[in-house]
């Protein structure tokens, strides 16, 4: 397939969404992660069934609350149900034309297609710096965040795609935000999709 | 320190060290691997001493002929000592200026210096085609040197760095040889050294 798509899993305080932001402005496409996912596959009527399946299990106004609960042992999971709601979204964002996907495993997800698979990590130091700054929180918190997001991450990751996240086998291109800077980061983004058509 | 040295990590049959010897070649800049700094660690006179300790262990044309024979469990390792010459044969080198450095863990040699650090890798279809290709063996062969070769990196670097090879935080950016091609890889290389300024 022609369509050519950005997909960019990070490390957490990596700067992965913000550099993903500026990889999309520069090259004038659309930019996808998973807040926006989720309101489109709200939008969209996918999460319909998934909505009547959740209310067996407990109340809720949205779905996606639902997100990071523990996998149910008896009966489906709604984990696996958004997954594959997602999967469809992120199927039909790419049929569209190129564009940015950060996270919701978009590598796996689009491996059938054109893709420019990025992965973007940093220095411990500045990802606890820069998740201090972000997240308002202290040090030992920020420290905590990175840790247990990546660490679900890392096994969301190997259960729906039975890859290894941050296995460089998986990418085009591992950088370091760090070494690099998040703008020089985006700008070689940018620069290989350009170059690669 | 303002010299700008290109340290190329590789896995076996990537095509790293050709993608290296490019770069310099883009750049004007001196390329070094492991046979060039052996043949400056033997004019240099760095050597000596260890010629001397050699022949203690055996007979031998060439002190490199140990550079992979297992460590001596008593007395000192000719490994040893043929890295510490290594060692100062690159900062050497770094010192006079930019270059490219393909292997000899120089990441970790040179880390206190203005390093881009690359690791280069490439799908194992990829890397077995280019080994039967460039060594003249069967599929069988090919595989075993990669596997083996790589392992051997891999032991080694961490012996001497402490650092466990290929991991991401100790290089500036990874690539994928097989999905951007050696002649792009190279490109971008030399691209970011230049915009790195």
């Amino acid at each position: 397939m022609s369509n050519k798509i950005i997909t960019i899993s990070r490390e957490f305080g990596s700067g992965g969404k913000y550099i993903g932001i500026l990889v999309a402005k520069k090259l004038g496409i659309p930019f996808y992660d998973k807040d926006i996912i989720e309101e489109i596959a709200k939008d969209s009527g996918f999460a319909d069934e998934v909505i009547k399946r959740a209310s067996e299990y407990a109340p809720s106004k949205s779905i996606f609350a639902y997100s990071f609960v523990g996998r149910n042992a008896n009966g489906e999971s709604i984990e696996d149900k958004i997954f594959a709601i997602q999967t469809r979204v992120i199927k039909e964002l790419a049929a569209k034309g190129p564009c940015v996907i950060v996270g919701r495993s978009a590598d796996y997800i689009l491996k059938d297609m054109d893709t420019l698979n990025v992965f973007i990590y940093a220095s411990q130091k500045e990802k606890v710096k820069r998740t201090m700054s972000f997240k308002g929180v202290s040090q030992k918190e920020a420290e905590k965040l990175i840790s247990e997001t990546d660490k679900r991450r890392s096994i969301n990751y190997k259960y729906y795609t039975g890859q290894s996240w941050g296995d460089r086998e998986n990418y085009t291109v591992m950088l370091n935000s760090t070494d690099l800077g998040v703008e020089k980061t985006a700008e070689f983004i940018a620069e290989l999709y350009r170059q690669e058509d």
